[in-house]
């Protein structure tokens, strides 16, 4: 029986000494990786708060104490030590524990999470909250470097500085967003790791990590290096001052007598502090340490999602074939740039980078800045490319709104990870863009039904002079073996002419309206399947030729004011005069699984779909 | 002929001394006055700004440098100075000119703008595309010190560090954002006012303002107080170093030499450079310099809408009754706080502001942290209140989503200029909200039709433990002599039972629909006019008894994705067989008018709506 079996959590850990807490932090390492290379998951920032999280438990009491994690994706210690050690092999999994905190798993999650830079707003509320009940507890916020060029963590810091209450902010500094950290605050943090402070804490650093090698690495190698990439030195006034907060650090986030001790200073503290953690993505796992952006998500069972598309003698993903092509479309165009919002490996960017330096910018967690700069560069007869997952962009609606669509500028936004993405959950499915999209003017949408589509419809907007949406799923799709050419706003029927019209939207959509339609051919109820690869606007061409015929939509989106809603509205409005019936995601948030579970939970399997489309055409 | 009339304008003024500018101010100041006066529009802003956009035009040659105006409510001396004076008496009139920067109008507006802080988000686009083609200009960004609290500004700041070429920022801190400034930014700049740079500077402001009096406002002693408030002096450490910006100021903003030195000075620079000039917003004209809140915008012709709504016998604003049933709500319930982002007087919470002070939160020009602290904030039995323009909630649709309807909290959101505003254009009509909220998962959508129903649905809403939206419009509306009790989901029928509804969505749609089925009566077309009063959910029984009737929707909102969509989704997905036709905004942005100009150019106007209606009930 190891200890984290025998130990009575999260009560006992505060009994434990230094080496039994090493034991415990070697255990739940061991845990976290077994689990996470079983079910997928977020490898390299949980591998690197191991002890931090260890140390937070020691020095407070939770769920009386508040602990906030910016992003969330590195609570797997926290949920192991809170009373979830027995269910953390669902982690992930349908009806089993979120990777990201859930106030509706466990008291100890204080707030959801899911996306970046929020953690100090929630911390705003909670100490407003506090003061005005005049209770007594501690608010303790965990955010990673990245997460600091998020705006949103600007304008809480700003506020938090007019509330004057206290609050605990502990940097988790390990020099290393998902992808390279970027831009000014970046190098404001690399002129701390330089700092006198920094380098008397050194020798401690240096004592801890000696002699742990991970293959070829040297742990105090590693720190040297961060050294040798520091321009500045600090010389007083960090912009922390500005916010009234002071100032520990930097602290070896992997030591546990440092994290303690600094723990239990910030503790007694009257004023706000933040506590500059420096710790190692990835650590005790050395593919992990060596690449933490390829280890930074991993899907489930293979490690590696694309190998999944290999194994079933698929194609490349859509994010490689985006990458690919708009590589090779900058080639012979100079005027072509790419954008990114931290997530140049998981868009697909990464050979633009090292191919085109100079025409590649990557501005850091700060999707709405993306946004507004890309308008702005195409003032200049630029053609941005704005690479982007589907739920991060709703981070800059209003300047793709305001800043793009209402001047009508031609920036293309690439927006992976649409639809269903599975295991992440609730904050990561990318189902509500059609519905946000869909409703701003001048801007044109496309979804393509492959990855060769995908490609065509690249080319296609290297001469659409407005704003354009291509959204496409995360992973690989069937490959069809034609294609027609694509005409703007035109639509493509997929099988003959038929009553039934089976209206899809992207890649996941045509290839279950496909399916549908040869289980309902067996039944001789014969359908037209069209791929709808402009959602806006619509062929109104073929719309109208559907008058008296059954329409069926088919999205991988919510329902409310998406592409269901908008056919509905046009043939209503136009007096088309034809049944229509929508297949879409409910109303609902929908929680992690994998992603043909959820499709089965939501009855958008294409067997359900035949036998209600035939129910619904015998029925009338 | 005044000098302003002399001038071949921009061309001229580089000719000009210092006295003949200080004539061409005191003109351009006039000229602002009465224009807004009679037009309505922001005058509080654009009287402080006359100075320092004549330094800009005397030192720089635009447009070929590039001037961005954040917010760009500032922008009426750059537009009288930029070929526009024999249009400036257009200024927001239909067809005129625009209130803030258009490229449409001259290629001087180098981006369209309105909402706040993205004006150093376009300075980065600019400075890339230069970069790119080795072009050769400057690059100027004037940004006020309200929208320094903008997480956009942070994420572009942090972004031009990266970019390290160089940029000019203009600091415009008139220590006065639309309502008064808030948090560390603030703070920090107070420090400014009070560091050794800024006393020895002070003779010459002193110098400048000595015997200025207005009324028994001493200008001296107005400084003098501003340095009361100050705290802490500057030390060192400005956080601008962080970014890589040479920090000029604070410069006297209403002092041409000075200006005109330190923007040469700036010219010469190599690196980018931030100057921190400091204005008196309303400088000139007293009622604005005493009440610059007051007089921030101001409607056409009365100076006050309110005063509108009084001369045609209306009752109170949506605002000021929102504000007052708040106030008197919160009385009774301590749980009740208010949040604001930086529009306490514009949302009508100043009342509540005085009375409830440890209540009440200004979170400054910072919307999506508004909405996430309120999130936190009802999680510990607090019953936050947000009360924001429908324009500037599109800055928190991500926390919207996520934070609050994700978590199913009991956060309201009082979302007030929704619908047409009129004059103040694109950036500001509240067209979008129902199709953004309505698809948003677990969030209740309401509408009052007057503004006793407004007081009606608060009165709802402090029981209703969900997330909430109550939309309404700018300025006043008809009341109606009797309403029936608000049940959740249930619409109310405003007039008898008939074969054709018009189902109408808030105040403006139901007066337009009850104007609409009075003409059709005197023509013997009886309809039944309902109060959607709940958009989301619908009143399900009520829509179930419309089989076989003729239906009509009313939205004050885009076509896609609204109200209509996602009825005429509903009525076809659960076979309610009945003809729909939409009224509402079309897929379009919708430029600056009157409201009544707007409704009209857009056919919505009773008697169009009446006839459209008759004919489409007589030919099916």
């Amino acid at each position: 029986m190891s200890l984290i079996e025998k130990l009575k959590l999260p009560d006992d850990i505060k009994k434990l000494s230094d080496t039994e807490l090493a034991i415990l932090a070697k255990d739940i390492r061991q845990l976290i990786l077994d689990t996470v290379i079983s079910n997928g998951g977020h490898l390299a920032s949980n591998l690197g708060v191991v002890e931090l999280t260890l140390a937070l438990y020691k020095v407070f009491d939770f769920p009386k104490d508040k602990l906030i994690f910016d992003v969330g994706h590195q609570c797997y210690t926290h949920k192991i030590l809170s009373g979830r050690l027995d269910k953390f092999s669902s982690l992930r999994k349908k009806d089993g524990l979120s990777g990201f905190p859930k106030r509706e798993e466990s008291p100890y999650d204080s707030f959801n999470t899911g996306h970046s830079s929020s953690a100090l707003s929630v911390a705003c509320g909670f100490i407003r909250a506090k003061k005005l009940s005049s209770e007594n507890f501690e608010i303790v916020s965990v955010i990673g470097d990245g997460s600091l060029t998020g705006g949103l963590i600007f304008e809480a810091l700003n506020d938090s500085g007019n509330i004057g209450e206290k609050q605990i902010i502990i940097l988790n500094d390990n020099s290393m967003s998902i992808s390279k950290n970027v831009g000014a605050m970046s190098n404001y943090l690399l002129r701390l790791h330089n700092s006198n402070f920094y380098n008397s804490l050194k020798g401690s650093v240096s004592k801890t990590f000696s002699g742990m090698k991970f293959g070829k690495i040297d742990a105090v190698k590693v720190l040297e290096n961060i050294k040798k990439r520091v321009k500045y030195a600090v010389q007083g006034g960090l912009p922390f001052d500005q916010f009234n907060l002071k100032y520990f650090g930097p602290i070896d986030g992997h030591n546990f007598q440092e994290l303690i001790k600094v723990l239990e200073m910030a503790k007694k503290e009257k004023n706000s502090v933040i506590i500059h953690v420096v710790t190692k993505k990835g650590r005790g796992y050395l593919p992990a340490e060596i690449n933490p952006d390829k280890y930074h998500g991993i899907s489930a069972s293979k490690c590696n999602y694309k190998k999944d598309c290999k194994e079933e003698n698929l194609n490349e993903t859509f994010s490689e074939v985006f990458g690919k092509t708009l590589t090779e479309m900058a080639e012979k165009n100079d005027k072509i740039v790419a954008v990114t919002a931290a997530m140049s490996e998981g868009t697909g960017l990464t050979s633009f980078q090292n191919k085109f330096p100079e025409r590649f910018f990557d501005v850091g967690i700060a999707e709405a800045h993306a946004v507004t700069m890309s308008a702005a560069m195409s003032l200049y007869g630029y053609k941005p490319y704005f690479a982007v997952y589907s739920s991060f962009l709703q981070r800059g609606f209003d300047e793709v709104l305001l800043d793009v669509c209402m001047q009508n500028l031609p920036v293309t936004f690439c927006i992976d990870r649409s639809g269903i993405v599975g295991e992440d959950g609730e904050t990561h499915q990318g189902i509500f863009d059609l519905s946000y999209l869909m409703m701003m003017p001048n801007l044109t949408v496309c979804a393509p039904k492959d990855t060769r589509e995908l490609k065509e419809i690249l080319k296609f907007s290297e001469n659409f002079n407005a704003p354009l949406a291509i959204r496409y799923p995360k992973g690989c799709s069937i490959n069809y073996e034609n294609s027609s050419k694509i005409e703007y706003s035109k639509w493509e029927k997929l099988t003959s002419n038929s009553n039934i019209y089976l209206l899809a939207v992207g890649a996941k959509m045509n290839e279950i309206a496909l399916n549908a339609s040869k289980i309902l051919k067996e039944k001789k109820i014969l359908t037209t399947v069209v791929n709808c690869r402009f959602v806006k606007p619509f062929d109104l061409e073929l719309l109208k030729s559907l008058k008296g015929k059954y329409v069926f939509t088919f999205e991988d989106n919510v329902i409310n004011g998406g592409f269901g809603a908008n056919i509905s509205l046009y043939i209503n409005s136009h007096n088309i005069n034809c049944k229509v019936h929508n297949f879409a995601f409910p109303d609902k948030f929908i929680s992690h699984a994998s992603v043909s579970q959820i499709y089965e939970a939501n009855n958008l399997t294409s067997e359900n779909i035949a036998s209600e489309i035939e129910k619904f055409v015998n029925n009338k």
